[in-house]
């Protein structure tokens, strides 16, 4: 039978050769311990595992491409992104997966984590509840809450695009960016491209039903899209949107578009095609009529990967103690991912690999600079 | 400032040192992983953290022998925990410090827990709420459900009394037992002692207002033990209670008897003063009327400390897959504790040292051996 007992484990920081280990580490050394931390529960984030830690939370409502898999099925995936804190910014994070569905008891089983932890990871649990659920946590705990799948993802599609804009020879007041998917990233990268500078009127975002504009009828997150961007009021389905458009970004399902449609963008056009495994468009076909091509997968160009940037947000969220994500955080992250590329940037190039060794320092500076910033 | 990060860290168990290492470890590896877990969810106690892992999960509301100090306080204490776990029986355990109190809420969020963990060790909740969290986890959950002061306590109790009774000549039928205590270890010590062939008309329990009989109007826990103990219907209080008796068993305060009490019980006595840090009674005086003295310090002869059993008992539970814990498992957990010393008993050595390398897996084995035989 195969026992591989996951992707990460626990180990000591302690030694425990012998009686006096023991008294230090455990009875009775630990009983002072509990004293000093009843006296001053700050002592916590200095001194015990919570100074470093973050659980990975998931309900599998909305896991990888797959949809709905349950907490089960999240279990693998989770306890990968564990061992990638791990080897990419030194953070001991643990997988948790709550069979809870309702906000209220998500929100209830996330706060009676927070003790033991440094950081919470909301990941792949699907929109809205996850909106619901990253709002009340963050509103709650004093500790920061990240809902990758809307920040992490939104953090790397900006440094990609900070990049691909200035090979294109763009700046982002004047650039009509289409959003294909309203979904946790779609709606995460939205707000924050309006943070950084994007204008609304050259902004839309497109669920299946096509544009959210506000002549629809939306409610929640989508509601507040329609309010805040596309102020031009276009109307009409994706491929209408595309038309004339510099940067598409597709965080939405494979085949969504034919290459006919890049043809139809502005000239020297950007494409994200972000559906993973099937892009909504055939990236070498869009590299015919577009400038910039990337996809989230590793067998082409410009990987936009959440791995990207979590590493490093986690790692200056826990240096810093902030207790809270802020957006400033996030356009920090952002630029310093894009400057590791710098001056090296090229069609093929507007992000750096995941093994670059300059990439997790210059995140978690910036995160715990962003942090400092604000006191 | 101090940064020690606490007592335990998380460790990769695979390499992430290129491309290939990432796709199968990370996307879009973790999808056939996470569909094959749908399929079947019995691969997640095979291949993931599940198959290695506990929760150690306590509120802080029995903290050692501190009382109530709350969740934060706990931390420090658990987090020692799992590095007793990890060093001697290479589990994989994390601290859990619920700020709920509730038994439905600390009942959901245990639940919530389970996906990711083995097993689960309650630890430090106050009784009796921790009678009914621990009884409800034990029917909803198909992991097991270790309340280690209840159970780790009666296990190392059990088997320190086997080897006692041996050095005194006596049999469990015909020996009489006081305890001192009804919260989480006198009574889960009353149950096993029971199980384990002592007889009801030997064995009395105390609580703070003496003797728990059944002309006493008890409720729960104290209500049952009124009823399955003390069938001779002893009434008084625990000086009273001692008298003639061959054995006492103090898990309560400090300072409960006088050595002139011990001085009142039967030839060849014992006493276990387990009160920490001040035992039931001065251990050196009590040494003058009593055969075997033990108690929960480091600093005499006869440690009984829960560390003898539980990394055995939790390395037995998830070798053998085990899907709850078992009154055998833990008589058989106690018999494999008592023959570790076996032969080389005597009055200063009624329990193995827990650095003793033989004394993890036998109790571990012994317990796999119980699970296999109830099928």
């Amino acid at each position: 039978m195969t026992r591989s007992r996951g992707k990460v484990e626990v180990a000591t920081r302690v030694a425990l050769d012998g009686p006096d280990d023991l008294a230090e580490h455990y009875t009775p050394g630990v009983a002072d311990q509990a004293r000093r931390v009843a006296d001053d529960p700050s002592v916590l984030a200095r001194e015990t595992v919570k100074a470093n830690s973050v659980a990975i939370v998931s309900d599998g409502s909305a896991l990888l491409g797959l949809g709905d898999q349950g907490p089960a099925a999240a279990l693998p995936v989770m306890e990968g992104k564990a061992a990638l804190l791990k080897r990419f910014a030194d953070v001991d994070a643990w997988p948790i997966c709550p069979v809870s569905r309702e906000p209220d008891d998500l929100v209830r089983t996330v706060k009676d984590l927070a003790t033991s932890f440094g950081a919470i990871n909301l990941e792949d649990i699907a929109a809205p509840r996850c909106f619901t659920v990253e709002r009340r946590l963050h509103d709650e705990l004093d500790i920061p809450v990240f809902h990758d799948d809307q920040h992490g993802t939104a953090v790397v599609v900006l440094a990609a695009l900070h990049n691909a804009l200035k090979l294109t020879g763009r700046e982002p007041e004047g650039t009509s960016v289409v959003i294909a998917g309203a979904g946790a990233a779609g709606s995460a990268i939205a707000r924050l491209l309006l943070r950084a500078g994007y204008r609304s009127e050259g902004l839309v975002v497109c669920d299946s039903e096509g544009v959210l504009h506000e002549g629809r009828d939306l409610v929640g997150e989508k509601h507040w899209l329609a309010e805040n961007t596309n102020s031009g009021g276009v109307t009409g389905s994706v491929r209408d949107a595309v038309r004339e458009a510099d940067v598409f970004i597709g965080v939405s399902a494979g085949g969504l578009l034919d290459p006919g449609d890049v043809a139809t963008m502005a000239d020297r056009a950007i494409v994200f095609a972000l559906a993973n495994p099937d892009p909504e468009v055939d990236p070498e076909a869009a590299r015919e009529h577009a400038e910039v091509v990337a996809t989230g997968r590793s067998d082409f160009p410009n990987q936009i990967n959440n791995v990207l940037a979590f590493p490093g947000m986690f790692r200056g969220l826990l240096d810093s103690g902030a207790p809270r994500v802020t957006a400033p955080m996030l356009l920090a992250a952002a630029h310093a991912l894009a400057d590791v590329v710098g001056e090296d940037a090229d069609a093929g190039h507007i992000v750096p690999s995941v093994f670059d060794e300059e990439l997790v320092p210059s995140v978690a500076e910036a995160v715990a600079g962003a942090a400092k910033a604000a006191g």
